[in-house]
């Protein structure tokens, strides 16, 4: 089977069986199962994931219940000890043992909760590949970004006289929420590397067009909050209540109201509440659903700060209980420039390129890359961030999302090009 | 079968068939087919029912779905096309033809939305007429109170030639909520009374002992709000989104801020706010669920206006769109003193009561049945509240709310003894 | 001159000479004066008022200024160093040295911030006793409870020999605002007594009328509340602000929004609010002035905890820093009910009285007498409030708030013969 | 007398009397009469400002009192009757009567309400020059600016044949709180210009430091707010309120909530809150001093949108009145590139200027110049706002602020030398 052909059929079949955040028991099987059989060694599961810094794990309910999915939808049993407690990231290293740098790169495998559309012109409906697991989908690329992993590991395996030094592939669980990097990144997976590349397929960007450097994310957290009071009926005794609606509600108002900071765009959102249990009722809890944004990882701590200022004093006020669980963070970041450039040159070269920016400063959302990024950078190391451009049938996580498969080769020739460049 | 065992047959038959507001066809069928058997004239649903006056109605599919279900447990077809739109309120007249008064009296019929105990020492589990209904349940005595009137419609058949005038047996839905019995007022049905009798069993009055008149009841008022916005994207662009979560909790603020009345009594509670779809999306809906009280209906028509004015400015405030939809009411009422004195000394007569009450002012939380009492004392009638004390195995509303049969017979027989007293 | 011209005399002196609480330094002067004239031992100043319970007292300049006043205004100097530090209270004892109850009655002294009417048909200032301290008033009737005391100890003095055992007349500072009785109190003045006697002219009982014990007084609790965070400029650089105005806004909404007691009527205001020294700074400090208000004590005290809970709230939410001053406050009382029925009877044989009420329960705002009832029936002696209807020209705290003198013989007279009937 | 010596006394004259914004009138009548003695045509008052623009004027009285304080200090009588309602603009016009440009020039005359610093090292202390209008202060170079406008005029009077076309000098009151310059641009005094240069001294740029396009000014607007309710007892009549303070307070909370607009940087702050007139009275009033500020225009129009959607619910909650007064606004600008680089190649050739920025976006407040900006540009002119870096003994706005006149003198060069260049 040719490569295009081979791409072509993995980003399919990850398509058709999407899975969420620290549930991507299949996918990482196949991947590691992939890798194996390429050559490379691979570290699997809690050995690459520092386990207290993954954020919004899914209950051991719901993990336990997955490991049933994965195993009736094609999962090779072999692996899933690994990554049956949702431990789902991998690092498989390629040792030319020749002397040379430490080259990682990061590919992400999760979906998200989207119900994919059926309309019959959507491609993956039309051509057979809609997602299988209803309420799931891959609407961010992520399935692509695996492909294109598994792509470059095949290069990388074929053409291994071509490089020297080392090469690590990063297969990032639960990119989305930003809740998977920290743990890898504390781990230490890229202590030992002298360059990180991280790489996104479409953002905005058309297709043919090259990214060498996206400066672009907010750095963010991911906030659940719930307040905990006592409940009283609302006729007889209200004051033996204490309220955990009124705390949310004031909680939500004055988070709101958090002072815009002068050292760049900050965000702050309640997406959610929900409180009460009945009309007559005085509340007994409620749960906060929200985010900060900052446009430096110093504004979104201060965003975070205040927050946490205003759930104690919301919690106060109405002398109820509160928890504020982090269920997701991610940095800001400032890529290499020295090796953005090269990385430029590199996709200059590539025919099916037209176009290279070197450094985006255009706000692209949040990314938990950002951790590898300054871990490789603060002992030294040299890190970016590219994109891919490709055409979009829909914008990232909208339910028609699909890209053109046409990037996917070029993604993984550039970026095994830049792999047997680097010294 | 004697009276006091067909009393505890149909109270416990209707114990295990609890079926909530606007929903209660097998009930009301049960208490036609009966009626209609001892020979009183019958108006049903519609007929007795102002449709726009009903409040907190269910949907159109719960309707339905309830009406295959009171069919596979025992509803008599026959009255089901009175009832299956869910107005299933009846009015049974039984005309003695001399000259003489008319008397009202007033049951109410539905459930509770509770899961009942299955503690085995829970009576009705231990017996095995705990609700066969799960998540409905009797827990407030209304299968007592429908009891209570076919055994008082029993008597009143079978010792006709005691009474003069014309009595009024009325069964009212949805009692919980205060969502019935307004409109079977305005359809109305007490227009032509000149005694009207509402009665409840318990509320904290113990065994043997009969209250009069209570005037205790709260005005309230209860509210479904609801907020419609825009939802955004929370990072990218949320100044496009109109935020229904921040007015919803606005709402919640400065309505517990409400200013209390000179003029007595008064409550508000926002019970439930639900709002939100997501972590990063500008909320675009939100509900909720509140009610206010009022020792008079005054006080409560305050609370109320005020909850309007919040509601509105919140939505300006947010630029959202609102609706406040009334989903239950009851006023006020002050027992004609006159009557209550004659159910005083019937009541003092029976050998069953120990002790009597001629006017509580205790708050007993709200009831709708004021609709009634205003309706009669309006065109110079006289109306009264009383209560059969009865002992309570928890409290009402409570999952193991529980009376002693004992007093359903005395009750039957206090009611009859006054409907051939009054003149 | 007469009793009748006297009292006439001193009330319109006192009337025009009107000074606020802690500051009523003439005024208490020529008390003491009078009292020792006639032949009572006096205790003054700090030693009856326990210093670190007097609430709300002015500051020391104002304290030092009130005293040039009271020197350019006929205090007379004896005193003055006494009550120069705003320790205004006097107790004056009668020991006739016969066996028998030690009896205590109170009169309050001071006047109210309120600006008197000038208008010629007002009697003030009609018969030239309008005060002549701008801004200040007796605008309650403290001037002819001073007077009613002062022609009390008259005739105790005079008729001493009908008495027995030990007679106390306590004259009060501060009662507007509820800040002197209870350092007085606590002070012990009434740690012997076993009758105490608290009266007040009008409150909209009518002239000829007599209430002999008032229970309807308001717990209440006086607060004065600050924030203090920090400025910074809202353009530059808001985020190093701590906004005290948004502390203060978050706090007095939620103080409003503190849940009703089913324990009886509760109030709260916020009264005042100001914040902020500039458009275009974060304010950095903010106060509020409130007051809470309770059917009961426990009422009162609940709502004072909560606001408690909210101001340190409120501050937490904003990382400022935040003070409570209880500037005033009062209990909730119960009069004894055998010493009520002596009044009632006493009262009944005086001419002057038309009708007499046993037992008030109007609501009739608070007083801070009731922590002397309380300490004396603490200790098992009997305490009532009394009121002697008059007249008014306009209600208390009104510009044109004005008595009918004809009250005061008839008031001392009462008094006096209480003083010689109880044993 | 050189011009250097002229400058620095017309400077400290200046500075010595500070006058308000629209309150300008000695500081205009003696820039009228030197304008008018160089040569200049002059139109004054109302003919250069449309009425209905001007924004937060001072009362009618404060306006009056200040004419007798301009008079008593020098102003040159046979002007007032142009300023003494406070419309104290100037537009002066030197005409070539040769074909070419016309080119205008902006000059601020305002001070600020600030006690200027009596420490013996101020300068303007030291050197006798400190502000003899207490409370009122020089503190942001506008001094300054009224002399670099003279200093222009004189070389522009004395070097008439080295110009061409049409000049004109426009001296604006009331910059400060971004008032004045509205009123002036929509009486079309820039209508026929075709080059318009504005400038500023200082504002962080250093001695020496030309920057000949400043970008950098957030659109403002200045709101003063009223809510306008009903007092009422809150002990006896809570209910009968209209409580403008918590309608305040929740505006207050609601406003800072306002959210972040993806557009770019915004603010808005509550400067100031004063709500209720006693402890025991639902307060009737309340007032607020907010601004919001954008960086675009854009921007800030939808902050002041939402503040006002925010007043009017809040109103609408609390059932008060309200009013919004627009104090002060000001819109953003991007200066015309052409022009500042003519500027720009202007100052280079300046022994004075060391480096020169040609375009400088760091947010430097706000500036109502922006309205002739706009104005000129709309037309198809060319405008730019430049800044003359000076040493600072303390920030702008601060009480010892003070500039190195040394940069007076080549100010007021450049200036003269682009007027001698456009074309």
């Amino acid at each position: 089977m040719t490569l295009t052909k081979q791409l072509i059929e993995w980003r399919r079949d990850f398509h058709r069986h999407p899975e969420q955040g620290f549930l991507e028991m299949r996918t990482a099987s196949i991947v590691a199962n992939t890798l194996e059989q390429l050559g490379f060694s691979l570290e699997l599961g809690k050995s690459v994931m520092k386990e207290d810094e993954c954020m919004g794990k899914p209950s051991t309910e719901t993990t336990a219940n997955h490991v049933k999915w994965a195993q009736e939808h094609g999962a090779i049993e072999k692996y899933l000890p690994y990554f049956q407690d949702g431990y789902t990231g991998i690092v498989a290293t390629l040792d030319t043992n020749r002397p040379g740098p430490t080259i990682a790169f990061r590919f992400d495998m999760d979906a998200l909760p989207i119900l994919e559309s059926n309309e019959p012109d959507h491609i993956p409906t039309k051509l057979a590949f809609r997602s299988i697991a209803e309420g799931s989908m891959h609407a961010c690329g992520h399935d692509a970004h695996t492909t294109i992993g598994l792509g470059l590991a095949t290069l990388l395996a074929k053409k291994q006289d071509q490089l020297n030094g080392v090469i690590k592939l990063i297969f990032q669980p639960a990119e989305e929420g930003t809740r998977g990097a920290k743990a890898m990144a504390r781990a230490g997976v890229v202590d030992d590397v002298d360059y990180f590349i991280a790489s996104h397929i479409g953002t905005g960007v058309p297709q043919h067009h090259f990214v060498a450097a996206n400066n672009g994310f907010l750095a963010t957290s991911k906030l659940n909050i719930g307040f905990s009071g006592k409940s009283s009926h609302a006729g007889s005794e209200p004051e033996k209540g204490k309220n955990a609606l009124l705390a949310a509600a004031s909680a939500a108002l004055n988070m709101h109201a958090i002072c815009r900071h002068s050292g760049g765009d900050s965000r702050i959102n309640v997406g959610e509440l929900h409180a009460g249990s009945g009309r007559n009722i005085i509340a007994n809890s409620a749960t906060i659903v929200a985010e900060t944004r900052g446009e430096t990882s110093e504004v979104n701590d201060y965003m975070k700060e205040q927050v946490e200022n205003i759930i104690a004093g919301a919690a106060r006020m109405y002398d109820t209980a509160y928890s504020i669980e982090l269920a997701g963070e991610a940095i800001s970041c400032k890529c290499s420039e020295d090796l953005a450039k090269k990385l430029a040159e590199t996709a200059e070269q590539h025919p099916f390129i037209e176009q290279v920016t070197l450094v985006s400063e255009d706000n692209a959302g949040s990314e938990d890359a950002t951790y590898f990024l300054e871990a490789v950078q603060k002992r030294g190391g040299q890190a970016t961030y590219c994109i891919f451009g490709t055409d979009l049938a829909a914008g990232h996580h909208h339910e028609q999302f699909d890209i053109n498969e046409d990037t996917l080769l070029p993604a993984v020739e550039i970026l095994f090009t830049i792999a047997c460049d680097l010294d």
